[in-house]
């Protein structure tokens, strides 16, 4: 083993948290064709609960995320109750404001004022249920874009935007943050309003400190350096959370770590370096990220994508952990490149996986989530019991 | 005007042929929403309606491709025949390879014999309607592919692929072909059996002389230069047609001409090129192309985005034949880089909508199509007659 | 012509203003090789005298940018008088970050101390050269970056930078602003430390009013949307100007309108928008915009190269005024997605030959400066009298 | 460790073979500065010593590739010798096809007559050197493209190209073999003639048997699923080769793992599947295969990089024929998608340094051997006798 104290770093990988999220556990797919598989959820309580055994068998997946109106319930105090029940708690609450017909041409964006407010009041509605819930995380992700040049005017758009979010922060609660994300494109295919980092940003320092950006892995363009842009935001303290899968191509949203787990282990070194960085408010932020995963089970079975998308977490955090900082620190003050580049090689090319079984035995959790999950018969019962229309988007 | 005869090239673009698809007529989307908008088509007679009503307003449509089982009906000469009323003839046949639970890990690809059976079977009753509709092109896309390194064996699936092909191309009638289609990425998000030219060439060579390669200019990876593959493949005389549309991304499907319309340019250029070539071999071949529209109205009106894609490939095609050849093989032949693409760069500052005018005033149609359209009053009625539920994928 | 008042559009398009850059009328190349073609200056009052030509041919091209050390001379007010002898000015000057052997691990990012300071003089000898000739921009391009993970701390190189930007700042006449590029990659290729618009326009932010963003149409991921960049930039009144150039693949520096004319087009209709806003800082900040040519003849003749870029901007502008805006608002507003991009299509598709013809007739400059750069015997004299060593990087 | 026999992977590891190029130890850069870094060689003899060292320090290294005119020296034979005295021999011939003047406008696609002829008797004077120094390898990279539309004639090009190639072919020895490359773009940067793998199988198909494809990472557009290449090319028994080294962006040179090395992996899986393959032609071709080299040191010491090369493809392969097959067989037929991925990723977590270490001891080299480098003084003495004018491109 390449690296210091080994009871320090199961210790911190103990503490690491994961959110996942509602819909990560049902049928989801392409434009082509969501294909179903059995055993899937049919309601938010059965979503509930396969968060509920992803946490028992990982011991690290405390929360889960709400989508609305996926997740929409007569009672959300009961439903929060149910969660606490069933081990958990609700984790962020995300809107939805591309699903219905009126938000075709955009929905805080629209030029119709009936649009605007209507997606404004969805927003507050999510708000509301944050309280009902315990939760203090409003996480937006806005479809809002256009398709063809000319279809719209992007700075009345972003003032739109900018009008109504400023709205949505004067409404939440001051113990609550509003995450806002990016993305590069989809479903808009000509501009998207929030498209890139530097956007979201300007957004977020207009709105006040309690708005940070959200990152989701797969939202960026071929070859950007996401690592650098974690690093950034980290130094303006302005990353607010995670949205985790991994990608090829657009966003594919596949589980984590399945496309180049290296780039992951990059966002993690940023990470747990800035967690021991000198400026407190540097380590302040970084302990505040949200971990949430949000990947789509197109073809897979969606409980083992999610038990994976949990681990290849922990092994990016147990690798980062690994990497001999004062080495790396004075490799990079020799100005040897090779050398450098190496301390991080050495930890990537560490196995992990007998620290991460120390971690899961501290937890009390089986040491072989994936193969404890398969071994237990759930999905067969899931199989068994989860008969008619499975839920969906 | 930089360039020779006038009259031929009205000749030319009056005789310029492409097919709209049934399913550009519907309401199509995304993962994450279809908009309907009214007067959508609810059966393909009705897409035929729409197809026929493009036909009549630029005289340069005078085929429509099917795709089943979308456009499947009872009595196939029936819909042949209504086709025929209408104005119009059924082009090409697509069978849908993507859309059944059994195809979640393939269709000719996959494991299971059954399924491979399955699909193999459908193609052949496609075929079939084919000669039951006076098709004489079998249009073959293939979702298949695989999200998650692992997942499948490359060579296998192409195996079982070719395998496949070569039984539906034994079946084809002696007046067939096959257009073979490749995509680099989606539906599947690690590898796609057949993701580049390459892959359909190679499998197209080990046909026989009746399938050639489909383009579909949306489907390539960002930066791919289009018109040299264009033109690589008419050498190889085998190039059997394009999947029309325009994109910035993904596949984004968006009407033709919309993004980037020099590259569209570009294309036409290889192809009115290839059209007078002094070998036969290819001048046949650059004759054969079958030009397909292949995009999908998302958040905009259908029958207009049709128009604007019919008049997009014409206004590529005016300015390509306006290229002053003579000069421009003169510049190559001095070296003279910046003169060569000034000679394409004359033609494509050339405004062609009077040109255009006059061949629709030899075809008979208006000379603006899209305002013929809006002036017609049909978009108002169909709003008023089609109720009910709309047709889609 | 589908739009207003000709006459104003003429007028416009006469007060067009481009610079053009030192750098662009000798030998440069790619890491392969450097060709060389005949005629290129061996020195920067050759520079000069071919920027005064282009001057001359298109009567927009005041400005001419110095590139130190590249142009470094003994003596610089003497040089400032010889281009104002030659119809001309200096612009912009640009210091050289990247081509000392000391910058092989960044300039102001150097962990060195020596290295920082040493690039910091530089740029403080830049800033006294612009006093000496009179220019007021200071044109800000670091090559800085790393070429593997690990090599160097983001956050670290990040203080480092903006601390050597602020020393900068202070030192910079009141008269003067900062243009503080951003490249997505090359020369550094794991990471760049101002690798998009977002770490540009965070400096500057934290410098000071006078400093703004440089967009180098070249200089982004592929597919990234670049007139959105350029509205939110004006919208922030953040956007100090540009380096004009076109690419299909990375920087490839090629000339203006070369690959994808109607991206320039769209880029040039959020400016022409903004110059006539209803909000005073945000037309302010589009009539304050420097637009500065970037490109490289490779392998082919430079001035040709160059005048084309000049003339691809006035195509653009001059089909971005033709936009009928009344009717796109319209459009808009109606949520008519396919007549809003009509309206864009329209005026992009008109041949604005004519129109530029009027321009250059009201300029008193060639109706076609290229066929007249070709009919002078310009190039044939250079060929003859430029015998020696040609300048290059 | 998850899998079979580590006898037969250390035996297989220990027959590993890896070429160096002889252009990985001297100064290269990019268009903006070459960098110079100490102990450079000087001449070819020198560019052998540190191939010699690389082979000593890792034993599987034994032959070194050669580039003309860069290596040119007046007694090839001696040459030979010299290598053969330093433990390696001569591996492939690389003619150059873009370094002089007269290939500004392309080598064997040269519209001029003379200029193709100079190309081809460039390479004849290859195959001759091949001769004289015992080489079997003739390795083709071609420049050639264009930098603008209409600049030259894709078809017109490919026929000289084709011309050319059989000429070439002809004069080829018969124990001796074409590696035909292909590259997305630079330094061409509107077209490549050979852009892609496609281009280069159907070139090597009208050429003959002994003719196949060089595969370089760093040449395709991003998101190419490389593995899925590869594999193509073993079906169809024409991968010859490959250059050897990673990227994020660009053609980036890095050296090999650096990024993205799961990547690496996934081709070694294919290529180890390959060598065990039921077909005897898959089998035979996979073992044919070429593994080269091809770095540049731009800002980092030269042999440290090419170390960490060879040091990464030997970590790729062991992690590959950790991959238990027959498991991963059986997840396939289940359709056990996360399965099968697992299995992958079991043999990707595995730290195969020790499998590495015990191949080593077996090889009689040292068990780090970057470690043994810099510990060696190797280093220090080439900065104290190495003065004077650095070899380069």
């Amino acid at each position: 083993m390449p690296s210091p104290d080994t009871d320090k770093i199961i210790e911190r990988l103990a503490r690491q948290r994961v959110e996942t999220q509602s819909w990560g556990y049902v049928s989801t797919g392409t434009r082509f064709k969501v294909f179903h598989t059995p055993g899937t959820p049919r309601t938010v309580y059965e979503k509930i609960d396969d968060a509920s055994l992803v946490h028992q068998l990982t011991g690290i997946a405390p929360t889960v995320a709400l989508h609305i109106p996926w997740d929409r319930v007569e009672d959300f105090p009961k439903l929060a109750a149910y969660a606490v029940k069933s081990g958990l708690r609700i984790g962020s609450i995300s809107p939805n404001l591309f699903q219905d017909d009126d938000y075709r041409l955009g929905s805080l964006t629209n030029v119709k004022p009936t649009v605007h407010k209507k997606a404004l009041d969805h927003i507050l509605e999510c708000i509301d249920i944050m309280k009902q819930v315990g939760s203090s995380q409003l996480s937006l992700w806005f479809a809002d874009g256009t398709n063809y040049p000319g279809q719209g005017d992007f700075r009345t758009r972003r003032h739109y935007l900018l009008e109504g979010l400023q709205a949505v922060y004067a409404a939440l609660p001051d113990y609550a943050v509003i995450l806002l994300e990016y993305k590069f494109y989809e479903p808009a295919f000509y501009h998207t309003d929030i498209a890139d980092w530097g956007q979201s940003l300007l957004l977020c320092q207009k709105l006040g400190p309690r708005a940070g950006v959200l990152v989701d892995i797969g939202h960026h363009a071929q070859g950007v350096n996401i690592e650098h842009i974690v690093a950034t935001l980290l130094d303006e303290q302005r990353l607010a959370g995670f949205d985790l899968n991994s990608k090829k191509y657009g966003d594919d949203d596949l589980f984590l770590g399945a496309i180049d787990p290296q780039q992951l282990f990059l966002i993690a070194v940023e990470l747990v370096t800035a967690e021991d960085d000198p400026d407190g408010s540097v380590r302040d932020a970084a302990h505040k990220v949200l971990y949430k995963i949000d990947q789509c089970a197109m073809v897979e079975d969606k409980i083992p994508a999610m038990l994976r998308s949990v681990t290849a977490l922990q092994t990016a955090f147990a690798k980062a952990l690994l990497v001999d900082r004062p080495l790396l620190h004075y490799m990079r003050q020799e100005g040897d490149v090779v050398g450098a580049n190496d301390v991080l090689n050495d930890a990537y090319e560490t196995d992990v996986r007998p620290i991460l079984a120390m971690v899961r035995e501290k937890l009390d959790v089986p040491s072989d989530p994936l193969r404890a999950y398969r071994d237990s018969g759930a999905q067969a019962e899931r199989n068994k019991t989860r008969v008619g229309t499975p839920a969906g988007w």
